[in-house]
């Protein structure tokens, strides 16, 4: 005897396949759409189908967009000559939530990872060399993760730009800003110590 | 300027509204979302509309079906002279998977909480009443949760049922198998020692 009826057990099935869901979660989830009105429930699945069909990857930057180009990269106002690496679209989001940056992006989907078989030609490298040697770029700031897949994927891609005579910087380690030196990691406090600077 | 495009942060905010969901896990489910094939996109939302369209309330034991009645109320191999009392649809899962109890099932949808505003006319009691009026039941086994509002349900069920002259249990108290007397607390274990059996 099943336990659920089956569209139940297929909602519940749908749902665990998402990551960090399990199936208790995933039960819970299911039991709160069954209990939606009709047409919360039709607004859920419709954003669902309406992301997937929409959004495509912008032809400059890479970045997710239901334009292309998307809205940062056929902004007018934004600063063309510096361009900000970022492993994947969050970190887009995270910043552009700063307020400061005002230059373009280009975003890899991914980071080179040898252990998940994912290579430099696995990620968006080739569209940014190809970005930089129009010329009018000064400078690419790399923003990939501060962890081995990051790092390893910002001095490969350093390696390949300083040949076409662009400046490329990484982003700064160091002790957060309202954290404590106390549970500062060991390498966290030799990078901030490393990249001291003169007040 | 937004930091999505509007189809994403559509998708990000249905997310959210799910129970348990916040901002950042929104986010990340979004994504994984639009990382996934189309066809697996589309079953996601499918299933949910599925789910909503075809699931309904039993006509007889009030748990959600998307047959009616459902398949434990159909059964003929089922005791239909016991009936289990729970809380939730989950109730009626996390029974059938001891695999032991062979009767039916009344499903409240809630439990009453004047905290809350739900009220003995908020839950399925009346169906309940119905059921049992009828004559064939000899046991109603309450299994609302334990706690102060299924408790206080159990009461007050308990009471309307046995003045219609049925057997009225309630699920035992006490220390939960393979748990460890130490962590259990006080009230649980003073339930456990109240329950008490000879061997």
């Amino acid at each position: 005897m099943a336990y659920y009826a089956a569209p139940i057990a297929r909602l519940v099935e749908e749902l665990e396949k998402l990551p960090g869901i399990g199936h208790k979660t995933a039960q819970r989830l299911a039991f709160h759409i069954l209990d939606m009105s009709d047409e919360r429930a039709g607004k859920l699945a419709d954003s669902i189908i309406k992301a997937k069909s929409s959004i495509k990857k912008c032809s400059v930057c890479c970045n997710l967009t239901d334009v292309d180009p998307c809205s940062i990269c056929s902004s007018g106002t934004r600063d063309k000559t510096v361009i900000c690496v970022v492993e994947d679209p969050r970190g887009v989001v995270s910043m552009e939530r700063i307020r400061e940056y005002k230059g373009m992006y280009h975003v890899l989907h991914g980071a080179i990872s040898p252990m998940e078989g994912i290579g430099p030609d696995d990620i968006t490298i080739k569209e940014l060399l190809k970005r930089v040697d129009g010329g009018e770029v000064k400078e690419v700031i790399l923003a990939t993760n501060p962890n081995i897949e990051g790092e390893a994927t910002a001095m490969y891609i350093s390696k390949l730009l300083k040949p076409l005579g662009v400046k490329v910087t990484r982003i700064a380690h160091g002790v957060p800003v309202g954290g404590d030196l106390e549970y500062a990691d060991e390498i966290t406090l030799a990078k901030s110590l490393e990249g001291r600077r003169e007040l």
